[in-house]
């Protein structure tokens, strides 16, 4: 399945598998939200319909800055029922994210969201925005891993094609990205003055990868990885 | 919006986006309270009023700092109207800050006295001085991060322009820079002998940023990113 | 006994020894479970018969991915009765894993799993894939070192030859290859702009082993170690 | 006001600020309790009262030694009404320390004792010699953080100028630092075979202070910062 | 005493003191079970009569181990009394190793076995395989520190002279080199592409010692050590 | 007064000075008992009555392994009665050192033993070997800081001149460095495949220190400090 990030789908040897869970990891402001978000408006692009979870950002949030950067219009094309954006924290949804729910309540219950959000829209592609606050709120690490089993099975299970954000601060990363089909880590190097954003893919099952870090760039068409590598 | 800050407009495509909260890191000393109480003296000088609300020392004493290191007189511009000054331990705003409140329960309310002031002030632009102790007090990160999703998106939504201040002695700056929409980094490097104050944009939403790092510069008249990187 | 792994062997000096417990460890997508699957795989080829249990991934997952990656089929080889796959989550096989149950109870309850299944199958090769998450919830380091001797006596008692993985996301690894006959590690280093892998076997009791880092590689024929060393 | 040590003044455009809380860190043997010892005795050459607070060593020894090395007679000051030595462990201020006593309610007491004795005294310059352990032993940093907002807020409006020495070796001198007006930072670096004594200043609110770090020495005629540089 | 290491008593001018407890350290394969086996094959050879304790493996495995590595039959030794090879989970013993032993309770009865044994068989060489799992398994340093006392003080009061492996990965072979009367580091260090072994004694009471790390070589012949330096 | 270290003196300007306590910090093997026990031995010789406190090992240990590395005679100036070895776990003393004691109690009775045997015996110089094992068994930073005031405070309070050795594996190290009058670090620094033992005097109130390191040697008259730096 075509990423629709240009560069991308040759590092991998194709882009991504269908029915796979895939993170994107990175710190703060790497473009996690830009890459999976220009992965979903590709594939809108291609006929498929695409399906965002936010549980952290206001849904509204996400709609202006995409517009705002891009040019993506994610609120018309809800409107032309090609893309649900979910906000987790929408009261009909009743997926209290408060500081008093438990965390392991909270992923439990979001499990059973993406699950019959699935079945409801059939989307072909999803992006989940970096869930790691929740995770991380677990203490045991083998109850994160069996959760994220539970999580990623009934993605699998449903045929949809995954992308999962990750961020750093919060240590976690290693735990999910231990359980998905591929694993992709965005990066901002100090090179003497100047900072490069870059690329790694570290693991896609079934896939020949590029064994290289490529160079990535974001501009008002959106992201893209460059062939230069970011080492003079 | 305009930051007042020469030089670091360009290096982030315009300066802030109205509405957005901000992040300002940087450890003792490297000029974070300057950097953020330009930025509304800045403001009052083109007419939008300013706010700025100090958890951690008194008001009192900015006063007399800004007046004495740039000459900012902010006691005359609060009694024009034109800058609200708000001490958390002001006793008239029963904001209790002491050994024995907890926390959370003072984060809970500091949000709704922040709620409040804005809607009673309507300021163009909030600083919001160093709260780090206090997030560092709560123990769960996930909490952490969903007062910080409270707080944050209470600001948003008055449509107010925030610059929020965070020391790096607490480890709690990423809970904070995560849910920020620009998190600028101030440092101070040692090249041979001397100490270099420095800046870096780690991330603007909806903003390409200057992928460098620059020197920062601190004189009576105040702060400005030079045009100079920091490395020989 | 021959690993099946082209240029392994002569690494260790002829291959894994009989009735030994070897772990492969390294981090997510350096090929570990590669490098097990095609020991199996090549031992069925020379007619013993193999087994394979996954604790964390549901086999019939591997079953694609080994078809798909390299042509490899499992699910006729279980179906000529050469290679029994088991999924610790089974139903039938009533190990119950779940965030609700105690990880030292699931380790002992596994345990008896692979001593009544080796009695019953009595394959010559046996792969465990990566049980690290469960070691990891036993708390005191004590218990998992007993339980580590527990499983593994058990495996050599039995007299088959056993690959257990291990992931390093979950610091346990020492505490299993501490117990192990043999220890290799993969891992992916960043040469310049490359990633590349490679291979080094740490201990291998009772063979002289080759002092010396190999290139790994990964293709359509499956995994082998190049003579190549991954430096420069 | 100045500090009485050759050199210092020039780096911080001045000397310290009136009625400000100042820190000096450094490890064991850095030279913190000399720098302030000599600020003191410089004080009191200019008609300035003096007072030190010695929590962690007895009044006695710090007399005997800073009339060995220096030739600094704080015994005769003493007599003349010029310094006042106090030890918090002397009985008569039965502020007691031992095993037994809860740190907050130590720190809670000690701050009253400092509030009492400068209005007994009224001295014009304060030296607390390194209260760190006790801080330390103070668990929630929200708690130290008050503590300290607390002592240095009863200094600072007894208009005193205070210098306060932090030992590094109990880890919370970012804590303390943080709220104080300036931070001074005492250094042994080993250039080649030898250990050079340092000094740099953080940051001193209200003050351009000099970009560098200088050599700091020691000699019968007590501390002196040279222009040298402690790099070659 | 001759350690019967080829190059080792050049080392440390003459070999281990008599009645001491001499440390040897090391991560997993680098060498300690064989330097210590030979040990006590060549205190064999000399007419001393040996004893290995092994808490963590097996007897039987080490007998097929030291058969197939290096042709010393341990059997044939065991049979005609100059070698007693101890299991500790021999239930003769009565020395339960179970994951619901208390680890203080473990290691006090261990010492009891271990006296019992030296008055029993009177060996003049003793090796005691890698009991660090028992000590990790204690919380506090103090207590560990009294339990080594304790067991190191039981077998210098026999006359035995004793070596005791110790593995890395539990992060106590700090308190038991401590205790000892000899500490040898076993290390495999990479150069280049090659991993060599090495060694270093860092400390024997009563003898002085090569300030140097040398080359440690295994070879079908045992394990020897080498006049060369790791390092080119 | 002179330490009897050919070479320390010069380092320091003098000696110690009499009546405090003085660390002599190391990691196992780097001479710390050597260095002390030689500074009594010393003492001796010129008619000044020495005192060994040895609360982790036996006494008797280290009366034959001084006599056997540099022929010191400590049985023989004990009948003398120019020394007194005191054993703490010698059954006389009553001060219980076993798994049971809690860290505290050992250590106000310890105080209490040392205190009464410089009040029986009256010695010029003090060595007491390691208590840091005890010392780390005390939780609170806080607490190990007024047991160390306490018992520094009353050999200070005696006039003898002290000198107390500390192991770094456990950490407590900055904790007595702090609170003595000097503090002394010995090290084992790799110089290619070389390990050279080397001294740095960190601090010495009241002296003129040499701002270097030097090479260490122990051979069979001694240890003493060369001239020599330990880097090339
Ligand atoms: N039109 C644009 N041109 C260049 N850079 C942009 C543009 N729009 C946004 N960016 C940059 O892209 C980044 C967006 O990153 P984002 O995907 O939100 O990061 P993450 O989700 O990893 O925190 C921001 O740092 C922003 O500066
Ligand atoms: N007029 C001035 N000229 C130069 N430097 C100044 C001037 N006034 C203040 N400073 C410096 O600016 C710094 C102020 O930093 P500040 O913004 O308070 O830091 P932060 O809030 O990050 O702790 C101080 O270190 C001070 O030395
Ligand atoms: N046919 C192929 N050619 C090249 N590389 C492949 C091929 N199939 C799979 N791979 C690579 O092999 C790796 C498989 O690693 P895997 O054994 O699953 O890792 P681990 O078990 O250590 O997590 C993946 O990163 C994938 O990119
Ligand atoms: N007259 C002197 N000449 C040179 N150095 C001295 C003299 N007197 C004391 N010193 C040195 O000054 C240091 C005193 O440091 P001090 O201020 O007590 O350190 P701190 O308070 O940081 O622990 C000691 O290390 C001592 O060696
Ligand atoms: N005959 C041999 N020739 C060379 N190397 C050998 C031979 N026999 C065993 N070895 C090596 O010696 C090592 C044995 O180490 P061992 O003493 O068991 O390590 P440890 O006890 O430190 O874990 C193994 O790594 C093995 O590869
Ligand atoms: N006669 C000697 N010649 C040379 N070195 C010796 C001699 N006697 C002892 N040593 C060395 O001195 C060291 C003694 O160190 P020691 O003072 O016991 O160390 P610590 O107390 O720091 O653990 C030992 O490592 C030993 O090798
Ligand atoms: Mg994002
Ligand atoms: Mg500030
Ligand atoms: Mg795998
Ligand atoms: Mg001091
Ligand atoms: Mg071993
Ligand atoms: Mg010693």
């Amino acid at each position: 399945m075509k990423s629709g990030i240009p560069g991308f789908d040759e590092m991998v040897g194709g882009g991504f598998h269908q029915g796979t869970v895939n993170t994107i990891t990175g710190s703060s402001g790497t473009g996690k939200t830009v890459f999976a978000s220009q992965f979903i408006h590709h594939g809108i692009g291609q006929g498929e319909k695409g399906m965002i979870i936010t549980p952290s950002e206001s849904a509204e949030y996400m709609r202006r800055e995409m517009m705002s950067s891009f040019g993506w219009d994610f609120g018309a094309l809800e409107n032309d029922g090609k893309l649900s954006l979910i906000d987790v924290t929408d009261p009909v949804l009743r997926l209290q994210k408060s500081i008093d729910v438990d965390p392991v309540d909270f992923l439990i219950n979001f499990r059973k969201l993406v699950e019959r959000k699935l079945q409801e829209e059939k989307p072909k592609r999803l992006f989940i925005d970096d869930l790691t606050a929740f995770f991380m709120a677990v203490e045991a690490p083998f109850k994160i891993r069996s959760l994220t089993d539970d999580l990623f099975g009934t993605i699998r299970s449903s045929g949809v094609t995954c992308l999962v954000t990750i961020g750093t601060a919060f240590g976690t990363n290693q735990f999910l990205e231990y359980g998905a089909d591929s694993a992709t880590m965005l990066n901002r190097e100090r090179i003497g003055n100047t900072l490069i954003r870059s690329i790694y893919v570290m693991k896609m099952r079934g896939s020949k990868i590029a064994n290289s870090i490529r160079v990535l760039d974001i501009s008002d068409d959106g992201i893209s990885v460059s062939t230069l590598s970011p080492y003079p």
